[in-house]
């Protein structure tokens, strides 16, 4: 397909649906959100039965409005971009045809299959939440911010997961059936809720020891939840204090470094970069 | 109302309302600080009821003295403040509005209406609280470095909004309705209180699958935490070191940039700005 | 009393209790440190009933020796410091009395009192536990931080009250007494058990509307608890940054600034401060 | 035993099990990282009554293929390293040995030891998973961060643990037995659960003076977690900022110091160190 023309229509789509910077580019950006929204409300407010008793017929009405739109929207974004297997086959676009597919399936197999897939398939839909991820590039620096925590938040999950299976261990040991803790994964399970500070309290220790060691997790837990946090700060301080990334890339000419990411020229000497 | 020259006793009076460097300014605010927070306790005593079936005459009478305080303040300061419209249309002006008026509603609708209205307008005497933001002057700086945030807490409770909707569906497929995921708002719910590490546990998991899930979730909210953490710090700690606020006004002289907030004459020039 | 002359017993003395770095200085410290650690256990140990009824003679000679044992202690205290009143009526003499006192009165006020009365006063002795605070010299850095985050504390601190208050009204609107929000005071702590991310779970909203308001509260928890973070941690980085306190005191002779909070002199022209 | 010259197979073996820079070495990491994973499930799922009746024989076959792989592993390790008796006796020496023990222990006590004896030995193999803590080289910073904070972090956990044990012997006053506060060690369980935001609910306050305390816990709680935060992430930052140790050796030749801790000449007059 080739690169749209100025002017032409196509070109003019693009400026709607993939920029913001136009009256008409915004109002299709604000629709769409709205959009989002409310077809995730819609998929959420099918599953209580009261609702479905009572308004089925008007949410399945206001679905198909949605899969509708979203549809023309896709097809459009195909159309009017200018490499429509890349977009197809990027993040963005397989979700927008996840948000999408789910309606026209449940069309077909409805009455073939057995419920517990239907219900599956038609829940896919709320995958359409990332459709808004679009709209969120505030989240570079907090993207880059956590990359660069990477390899440390690894090694504090890493630590974090040895930390709770050896726990649950001694508590499988220690309390044992009767207070809930039936086998060692179950036990793991308690150690999360309890290092993470969730505390549902559906299984809880009985017995001294158990509640000495119990109290040892939280203390630990309470202050170990200081070093991811340590951790993101840091990362986060170090993302904002170098908001323009300079490239390692030498001028050819005079061979100085400390070029900007987007620089084309040396800022030195003015040779092509 | 012409501005109050000095002397005169609007002027006098404006001093002790609004400014706290003279003593009487002072005993004005102190006691001001003590009925607000003695009316608030009021208003809570009123709705436990063995204290409403045996002081209900006294908390009646003190809710009384407390109303016809804050009226006379009230009136007090839109006297002597010099643009009385722009107070009684500010923040602040409908907060001390709001602050009088349940108690007057609440005489002259009494027996007209049903219980429920009565009681609601009653209880908005609570924003009375709000009469305390006027003595937090200290809350600046935290509003400034959360308002820099603002962008970068968006991105994050979008995420973490779309993470629950998600996880929420999950658990709904899963778990089912036996263990109390009867609905996706429901299983949300769930999600929200289990990743903000709440736990009430009046819905938890039951199933080996949803327990697995549930852990996934708890130990990502356990990292979660760290970004909004990292934000805030590394906001805070760039609003403490910029104190001065430096403006975007020019010199109409020099056209040059960059003069305190505060600045009167052009720094470089020495003209006026 | 005069001051004691060195090597006079008195100084001797002195050195052992008040100072670590002699090696009969060190056993005295860590003698007291597991006598301090040992009775708190005593006392706490006496709370069990099961315990109580078959070590409790053991347990009332320990306290006896304990007792003694710090009664020693603060006579010599009293005896070998410069001034002793002023030690008398500091923060460790009197955690030093409270420590010992409980046990001497529980003798002469047994059988004429309430048990109560007499509970609460052999409970007082649990306050032992800050005759710790001596060691912990390291808390300096910690308490200089806090104290100036003082400010910024209270403003969180005042609005988190404010939050819970409101939200606490409302939930006492919204759910009402089936859900076991009997009061306002009762739904404040509900909101604050919420808020903090404690969640018992002896009260949790029932109607879809307040597990949306629940949701709100326990998310705006979520990230507010950032604040009190990253005020601590600027606070503290400031805090290490400038480990020495300067003055703003200037010289007497050169007028030249930036003297450190012990100097004597001015270290730019020897002129004294 | 010889320091293994290059090329023979014991060079050889070393580079394959003690370095990662060589193909084999790096198959030799993942085929021991999936054969730790793996080991820790079975044990774990072992513990499951279900699992254990269904698919005991083939854990328990599962089981000895990893001894008997981790025995091998053990005995190439001893065979290879240029020290034995070093690597035997350090702390991954000693986890080698301890994640092969208890499967050949448990072989020649059955029958003669009682079911706990039996059931204790055969858990310690879940200490298999610190054999992961060779694959965590990232941990380094962390490590660092953490020593560096360990005087803070150790005031700190003094602090909350003087804390909780005054605010439980305060709750075992205020609300007696019958809220389930039956000691004062349970009351200062419940006071860690509470300070700490788990919050099981299994124990709450009942009386309105013990829910009063309790919110107090809670805020207090709440501001509290930011103090370790506010530590990890100075020390992390302060250990990003300095990603080169400086020893404290002065030169012998010139006496400057200030060189890098793998400096093995002077930088400034070229002397050995």
């Amino acid at each position: 397909m080739a690169e749209p023309t100025k002017n032409s229509w196509r070109f003019k789509m693009h400026e709607i649906i993939y920029e913001a910077d136009t009256p008409s580019g915004k109002l299709f950006d604000v629709v769409l959100l709205w959009a989002i929204a409310a077809s995730v409300i819609v998929v959420m407010l099918e599953s209580i039965k009261s609702v479905e008793v009572n308004y089925g017929e008007i949410l399945r009405q206001l679905e198909w409005t949605f899969t509708i739109l979203f549809t023309i929207e896709y097809i459009m974004r195909i159309i009017c971009v200018g490499k429509p297997f890349r977009y197809v086959f990027s993040f963005m676009g397989i979700v927008d045809l996840l948000s999408i597919a789910p309606t026209y399936i449940s069309l077909f197999i409805a009455g073939t299959q057995s419920l517990l897939v239907i219900r599956t398939i038609r829940l896919l839909r709320i995958f359409r939440i990332f459709k808004i991820a679009r709209y969120l590039s505030e989240a570079q620096t907090l993207a880059r911010a956590l990359k660069a925590s990477r390899p440390k938040i690894t090694v504090f999950l890493g630590s974090v997961v040895s930390l709770v299976i050896i726990a649950g261990t001694f508590m499988y040991l220690i309390e044992g059936e009767d207070s809930g803790f039936t086998s060692i994964p179950k036990s793991v399970y308690w150690a999360i809720v309890t290092l993470t500070t969730v505390g549902y309290g559906d299984i809880a220790p009985q017995t001294p020891l158990g509640q000495m060691l119990a109290s040892i997790i939280m203390i630990m837990g309470y202050a170990i939840i200081a070093v991811p946090t340590g951790i993101v700060s840091v990362e986060l301080s170090n993302a904002q204090n170098k908001p323009e990334l300079v490239t390692t890339q030498a001028c050819p000419e005079c061979s100085k470094e400390g070029h900007d990411e987007n620089a084309v020229f040396c800022k030195f000497c003015g040779a092509k970069l």
